[in-house]
């Protein structure tokens, strides 16, 4: 067991209250009458969750958007948010403060609160806080029979970060990478419909799996079905490893296939169906009808709880 | 204007929405029916709100008991947290969990959720949500004629942390500034009588002029009048600027004096009056009646917005 998991398992325990879900989830939902409060904190690291050389403004952007994600795959309207920020080069900050205005401009939300100290190496926390009107879906709730689909295009921003790293011009790959576009309208209207729902950030296998894993049950996944744009340059399996999609991840009952294709039409963002969810445990893999061994590595693994 | 401050003044513009307090506030305070949602978010970091040779255990009590001081400045009862916690030597990281256990047990609140990353210094955020059944008071709402209130003593955590660095043996001190107490169940009782309420993180004098500035009036101060325990060993002036001390500071109707002192005894926590707001503006002391030059530093000024 890595430092970390023995880290987390000793939080579990403190995560008592039915809101925490057992810290499994993407984020904490206290129900609050009919609907629910849902509340997010993730933290992003220079050179862990952006490149040092990663526009502030875009670092600001990207520190919202990963936030909103959690709320929107609980289906939650996003009220506002608070920062944590470490104050560092002068002009550095004031463009993410400009960033961060964009940003909450954009999504039309406030900020809420938060704290400014001094530290040496750049962390950035936000608290983000959102709200439902129904019950907020889990990630526990697939059971076999169930079919996983999954929103947008997956892979691009992965390949964004690898533009970058290599020098490489790609602007399309490279401002998903950058600026991802949490899907909140979707999550929201998803959210009546779905069994189980969470986000890909760390990867398209190795979230899937969580979520198997959280409804205790096994996952096969069709590689071919996996959507990718016309910018994604590598193989299925790249793009299903990649992480930083932030696209929404979910359990569907197939009865419910309809609804969903129509809602996106509706909103104009593709709904795929790339597997489904069998009785047992773990992931398994097809392209073409035909078995895959898994990769050694189903996406980031240390990155957040 | 410091570069905190220009970066300051550029979220204030993105806190448009009443919750927010303009972020004057020591916390995020939306209105829910009768009563109040409240949301704090403080970080600490190494070497700037704790010692590195702090014990592990007491930095996370720290962290929990500096966000719940906020929320009992406000009145609030704590629903739970949200830890923002970066990865570090492995020890280090189990003695943190077991004492946030401790923490978190001590005052009755679950782990709500968070995020655990990866990075080279370790900079903890916690959020803490609170709730209260009415209003929940603004550190503005003090005028010209209310008496300066404060709880407790003032200035055995600022000492602690002096002892700490002279390396002399002063374990009451210390034991304040390392597991500061936060003033809930005072904060309760006490919101519906004051006028204005905040809590005494980075000074007494810092404080108090920042309660006063918010309310748009002046603040006199009585340093003789300013509580301190039987282990405090410096002077009057060296406690009102020392700062972590996690009491609360509030205004008062001169009427309501009698109500704070019954409650004290009833809590066993004493309150004290240490001065008036005026007409005007910015702070003034006396000592034994006769005027006091202001200290060059009144306490923390870069800690916290």
């Amino acid at each position: 067991m890595s430092s970390e998991s023995a880290f987390i398992d000793t939080l579990r325990a403190l995560a008592t209250h039915p809101a925490a879900r057992d810290l499994i989830d993407d984020a904490a939902v206290l129900e609050m009458g009919e609907g629910a409060l849902v509340l997010t904190h993730d933290m992003i690291v220079e050179g862990v969750h952006y490149l040092p050389g990663d526009p502030p403004e875009d670092v600001a952007w990207k520190l919202v958007a990963v936030n909103l994600s959690d709320l929107a795959a609980k289906g939650a309207r996003p009220i506002g948010v608070l920062l944590g920020f470490t104050l560092g080069d002068e002009a550095w900050d004031q463009a993410f403060a400009a960033g961060l205005g964009t940003a909450l401009t954009a999504f039309g939300i406030p900020l809420l609160g938060g704290d400014t100290v001094s530290a040496p190496t750049r962390v950035l926390g936000l608290t983000a806080l959102g709200r439902t009107d129904g019950p907020a879906p889990s990630r526990a709730g697939a059971t076999p029979g169930d079919l996983l689909w999954v929103s947008g295009a997956i892979g691009d921003a992965g390949a964004g970060l690898k533009a970058l790293q290599a020098g490489e011009d790609a602007p399309a790959l490279i401002e998903r990478y950058r600026t991802p576009r949490p899907r909140l309208e979707a999550g929201e209207r998803l959210a009546p419909l779905v069994r189980a729902m969470m986000d890909v950030s760390d990867g398209l296998l190795i979230d899937a799996s969580r979520m198997a894993a959280a409804s205790q049950c096994g996952v096969e996944i069709e590689l071919d079905a996996v959507p990718r744009s016309p910018h994604f340059p590598g193989t299925a399996i790249e793009a299903a490893t990649a992480g930083d999609d932030y696209e929404l991840l979910f359990a569907l009952r197939p009865d419910d296939a309809a609804a969903v294709l129509a809602l996106g039409d509706e909103i104009g963002l593709p709904f795929s169906r790339i597997g489904r969810f069998v009785a047992g445990a773990g992931l398994t893999l097809t392209e073409d009808g035909a078995s895959v061994t898994l990769p050694d590595s189903l996406g980031y693994e240390h990155r957040r709880p």
